[in-house]
């Protein structure tokens, strides 16, 4: 049991700055420091992954998992201040239930301050001006988040409730690319892989979280990032392959990376998109040319997203701690194609051969999808930024066994009528 | 052995009369006999087949069985007037070999009118003024096709000569929506599993077919039509189920067929298209409503489809022999969605619920893609016009399983090095 | 509606004369008729299916096929003269429904006998002296049968009624090995795939069945005979392949069937066995030799048996009405065996190669195992005798989708809570 | 580069002593220290996993991973002494193989000994008389290794030549269960996954090994023991559950392992073994009940092993350096079992249940096979004997995606024959 205030934060943040320094080589710290300051500033030379040595990724994986086994045994104290809720995109009757979690907490605790979003500071729904009419000293205690707040300070924020499934949760690590605070996350169905705690009993799940301690589950996430080809012209079948395998020379770059790097908690998918004919897709990990897909697409998943796309493609279902990448192929035209498992330690390339007929498509989580032209590729790899999810303390601990078996139906039989 | 002059064409055509009389009810004649002669007249009431009674369907297969069980044991004489040749749509190198194949039946046969595609008249590889330089006597006997002319006049043709593999097998049938004359189709690199002569040895092939005789396999299409809801008002989530199981009432169509149906050799696919999001499909056959599918898609395959993206979708390789429709989910979003196979004597219907929150879209043979809104489905049955193709003759047959083994390498495994 | 007496009977009897017929070669039909008489004469030359032609299996299957379209369609009135009643072999439980059911013939009909199995004579849960003391003139009613009878006299029973299940159903196939009267089941628990009927209604399920009529569903059997090498001296690994394909003298015999040929519903196993290790096999169709499986076991299977063991080694779901065979591997030792369908004409061959470390074992329906040495193989060919299912008359008829989605959970998934 | 002599078994030694310490509680030392000494003295209570806590089992993965990072990225020097050799069991045409690499060792090296297999003493085609004749210095060089030397004196090799292929290496690490000297595996066909050398190159690759050092990788073993239900009288279907997951009174054990524990290195598989019908088997992970699994079996299979039996039974291929368990049903009767994928933390326990009908069978790599009867269980967990193989130096790393592209035609597809 750890009595250290806001032990969350100060973990999370030495983390991300062990994490950060381990990947940058001597010449590319200064660029990256500025990165990290201001990563929408394309105008700087952006950090890759092709830019981290195979010794900085492993280092990476191994600090995660790391970290990833401390907090799973220790009880964390929160001094809460600032609370952030999320709702589901585009569902407006969680609205009702975001303003009575609100309430909730501002007649519970003092001094807390709530985060709800934007969109809802004139909601009819929300009724924000009806909760302050109840308690004028609420009005400073009631905040409204937006994107660029979360981009910039999500340091300031002690915890996240999610409201509405594990899509909700999904979309908390697309609004959190970096550092995520812990998310705790509210089903209002039956519960799923994300989501732990029922809505029904929020009461008693936030006083429990805010006055006692959680604890937490550290999530891998992958980073990844487009390169464009820098040269289109006409090329043959394996100029890809020999420009990513070859030794890249300093001053003749083939690729840029895209400003954007996506930091994904399921999965990178690249598939033909609104293409009706196949995908021809080079598949590169670390130095190698691993083979050449013909086929639907691609589905790059998490541990995490092994229950998502990777199910339906058919890939194997995987525990969310192991340190594993999963490569399943999306309606291959082989008989031959076996998901495969990597180590969390490789660095995949996912491209486009510049002979093929049509461009594929990227699509990140399942959201952002990006046209992949041929000599393009996108680069995947661990991300710095794990997602940290709020788990049930004590006996009720739901585990992921009994996930699949209620939530997939994993392994379920028709019971034998007795006599 | 048959030694009636055109027999093939006399069979076709008894059994195109024979087919389609058969599947016409006594309301329905007037209308249909109509539409055989005017496909692309949409006034009139179109057949479809959800007006065809199960009886009627289920005598049509066995028609098919029949028909095709008797073509497997007879060699046909061929009194070969018109050819019909057919290259691979958009390979330019190909016009070459057409010149060759042109030429040679010229030089050898002194009757036989040839017919190359339209786009050929001008195409300077085929050169054909270079042709006619060389026997002017040629002129009237090369001729040029267009589409028009496949629809309206297929039974001019006495053979097809396809160039190009399977893909160009594939658009012989794409251009002969209803009557198939005999396809012989040359491989220009390895034998497929509809390509079973190789191009190098084409004098030999054709002077056997000409002179000695053919043996034909007839290969089970589909036709489908799309259905569009002529009421979409918002409606709930079993509204389509209601109306496709229920009663229709004559004097209120809840759906009206659109005026082309497709004569598909492979398969349908209704998917998700360009949509970043699962479909979800309702499965009807003949009555009753099958199942609720929530995936990427669903494959609907002929047996010689079986091999294609039945394949790809994780379906079984099915012999074109049988019976027999194959139903294949594309990447299902859960663990029990395995593929089933239904006789060929169901009407499948295929179609988006109007509480979807998107469209889908259905593929015929890979070609076309048309949009299905909300409420909108495809029917499925088996076609009246099957697609007859030219076998091997006498020793050299090379059957299916061989065609698997070498095409898709099933069940192979490396061989051990010898010590 | 046919109002002949027993009309299935004659029916059954004239399908059988023809197509006993029709697969005897002139010289083989001496002997044929003779085994006809007496099937444990072995040391007489023994039909297999090897002496067939494929045109003689070729008719078969549509003789087949075609009354078992005329069957669907039909009302068959019974004169029931000789019940058959059938428990779970090793369910005591299940004698007092016999009972139950015995006692409710008697009472109301009056002429009808109804056979018990033999092991009944003196059990007391059956208790045959208390039923009589209730009504001595059943004394003559109630009888016994036990395998010779089944074995001798098929043609005496009007109706078997089959208590307990599928497995039940799966005993009278066993038991019945060549003509078997109609089977009604009933469930004690839920409906199966072949049990079609609750036991809680059977008063008026008998009723309709034995004043009404019923309606009679046909179902694909094997027949499957092992084939001893006659020469096992040190062979190469090809020796089986070369006895196979190539053409066998008459006087140099190098297989000789055993005496029992099986006549099997679900699938036959060529597996194993107790070996730790891996099975070498051959698989042969008519005269090609298909390919060498390196597996636990190859798995070939009728329509009706796709949803036994066919499931568990990977095969798709097959309608029992397709006229197929599925081929599927059990546990295959390599990424490429695709499960393949073949049409019922097909003749299979399935054997252990001279050169094999171990035996394999074939068997049939899961009960008798047979040993099968190198150069054994078993034959595999549709069965002349089909297997008769009572179905629901009218507006109940519970379909095999249903029976899938409902037995198999096919295609199932957790319904969401609603908000 | 590390330039101390016998690293390896400084490092084994050091890891074998700090693993076992870890995993004994203050209780458990006394009798696991007897049991190092004699593993064969079943009257002491023998050490098995239930006895681990969770916590030991966590600190022993991570020490297996971390030395096995260490391990990857040095370049050990060996000062050879000892060199074991292995020849594949039962393959005689092996035995020249293995003496001219003994000869090829006395010629080149002065010092060192050569251990090969007992029963090649006498052996004609070793020929060990002639081998001295040539040089009658080498008797005192030329020595014999039986079981019991693997056992009780591991450590004395400094390195085990395999010769054979990847059955040999599988031999190598049922010999050596407890302590591995690194395994050098010499391929004699094609290599394989854990045959990396070509034997024809072996004067080079050993002189490299001998005298530039090697470079070794270590692979996950699992421990499995049998554990004897102390009491089978009559108990229900949950009986096994509730003595599994309920707390263990001290004075009333439930459970007896047998005094062998199997360190192994593909996998463990529970299946009905010779049995001809589908068995029941319980499957808990840690202190919960995972599943009932209604199969032929089940499949517990090491990274190692995915390419093996895993393969097989429809497991996803699986990296060797990712420290996870793979499950996967063989022939599950049910469409809804995936594998899934472990954290090698886990401590499963695979039993039968007591009502089972019939008895279950155990087997280790593919060997040995132990019957286990209603209410027994296998436990398995990571085993502190980790295996290790000598990898190639630099360039020539061949990859694992190589491994499973060559061995298995992973994603292979018949290439096109160009026009």
């Amino acid at each position: 049991r750890n009595e250290t205030h806001c032990f969350v934060h100060s973990l999370l943040s030495n983390r991300a700055g062990a994490l950060e320094n381990i990947q940058l080589s001597n010449e590319g710290r200064a660029q990256e420091r500025h990165i990290d300051k201001d990563p929408h500033d394309s105008k700087d030379q952006v950090h890759h992954s092709r830019l981290l040595t195979k010794r900085q990724i492993t280092n990476l994986t191994l600090g995660i998992r790391e970290l990833s086994k401390k907090l799973a045994s220790l009880k964390l104290q929160l001094k809460v201040r600032n609370v952030f809720i999320l709702g589901k995109a585009g569902d407006d009757t969680l609205i009702k239930l975001e303003r009575e979690v609100t309430k909730w907490i501002f007649q519970r605790y003092g001094d807390i301050k709530v985060y709800v979003q934007d969109s809802l500071r004139e909601n009819e729904r929300f009724d924000a001006r009806g909760l302050l009419e109840q308690n004028p000293q609420w009005g400073d205690r009631l905040r409204y988040w937006n994107q660029k707040l979360c981009e910039e300070e999500p340091q300031m924020f002690d915890i996240v409730l999610a409201l509405g499934g594990d899509g909700t949760v999904l979309y908390a690590s697309w609004i959190f690319q970096r550092v995520v605070p812990p998310v705790l996350s509210f089903s209002l169905g039956s519960l799923g892989f994300l989501t732990k705690f029922d809505f029904d009993q929020f009461p008693v799940t936030l006083s429990r979280a805010f006055d006692e301690g959680i604890t937490v589950s550290l999530r891998l996430r992958f980073e990844a990032t487009v390169m464009r080809s820098q040269n289109r012209e006409s090329k043959g079948c394996n100029a890809l392959i020999d420009e990513l395998i070859g030794a890249e020379e300093e001053n003749n770059l083939t690729h840029k990376p895209e400003p954007t790097t996506h930091n994904i908690l399921n999965e990178v998918v690249v598939d033909r998109g609104p293409n009706p004919t196949m995908s021809t897709i080079e598949l590169f990990g670390d130095d190698e040319h691993f083979t050449t897909i013909q086929a639907d697409g691609v589905c790059i998943a998490t541990p995490t997203g092994s229950t998502a796309y990777n199910l339906a493609a058919g890939g194997s279902l995987c525990h969310p701690d192991n340190p594993v990448v999963l490569v399943t192929a999306i309606c291959a035209h082989t008989l031959s194609f076996r998901p495969i498992i990597l180590p969390d330690t490789v660095v995949l390339r996912v491209g486009v051969p510049y002979d093929a007929r049509t461009s594929s498509w990227a699509s990140f989580d399942g959201r952002e999808r990006v046209e992949l032209k041929p000599g393009d590729y996108v680069t995947i790899s661990v991300s710095r930024y794990p997602f940290s999810t709020v788990m049930p303390l004590d006996g009720t601990r739901k585990d992921w066994i009994e996930s699949i078996s209620r939530t997939l139906q994993w392994n379920s039989r028709q019971r034998q009528k007795p006599l």
